[in-house]
C-alpha cells in the first residue's frame, strides 16, 4: 500500500489491497484510470526520478515495472 | 502511518492510528492544526514535489487529496 | 522501522524495534551515535529537504522532531 | 519490503521476503543481479541522494550499507 506523485506533480499513483494501481489527476482528484491487476497486494510503489518509469513491489516479491506515458 | 515534510521544509505532516493528519511547524514543533478525520487508518502520505498537494492513502484503499494552502 | 539519508548524503539515520534512532557515516558505515530513546517503536522517519530537521513517527502516534547538528 | 530507483533513474533496487536485494535495469526490466543475502527480512531500502550508497534495514534492526558501483 502506498502512493507517489510524478516528479512534475501532475499525477498521483496509488496502490491498495484491491491489487490495483490507480492514477489520479493531482489538480482536482479526477480518476485517470487503472493499471493492470497485480499478482498480489502491492506493498510499495515509486516513480523513477526522471518520471519515465513506475515500479510496484507486490507481497509475493514480484516487481512490476511500467513505462509511464 | 507516516510523515512527510513540505518541499520547502517549513511544515511536517504526520498521520497515525487516530485517523488524523496533523501539521507541525518544522522550526520548533508547534502544532499547526489537524486536517479532517480520515475514513480509516492512514497508511502512507506524500506531498507533491511542487508542494501544492497532500495525499493520504487509508487502509480501506481510499485516497484523500488536499490542496495545500 | 525505516532509514533515510541526509540530503547531502553524508549521514544515514535508521530506526528499529529497539526504539532507538541511530546515525551512521555513509562513507564507511561508522556508527555516529544514538539519539534519545523513543516512546514507542518507530514506524517512519524523514529528514527535511533542507537537512536541518529529523522527524520520527512512533507507533503510539507520537512525533519526535530533532534539529540536526 | 520496498523499492527505490537510483537518482539517475537507470537502476531499480528491490528487496523482499526472500531476504535478497535485487537490481533491475529501469529501461527494460532486465535483472542485473542480486546482492548478498540479508540477515533477516528487509523492511526498507534507500539510495543516498548522490547515488553512491544503498542502505537496507532488516527486521532484526541490522542496517546493511553498500557502495554502489
Amino acid at each position: 500500500m502506498g502512493l507517489a506523485f510524478t516528479p512534475n506533480s501532475a499525477v498521483l499513483a496509488s496502490c491498495g489491497t484491491d491489487e490495483l494501481v490507480r492514477m489520479w489527476k493531482s489538480a482536482d482528484g479526477t480518476a485517470l484510470g487503472t493499471l493492470a491487476r497485480l499478482p498480489d497486494i502491492p506493498m510499495d510503489l515509486a516513480f523513477s526520478p526522471d518520471g519515465t518509469r513506475l515500479a510496484v513491489a507486490s507481497k509475493d516479491d514480484t516487481i512490476t515495472l511500467w513505462a509511464v506515458k
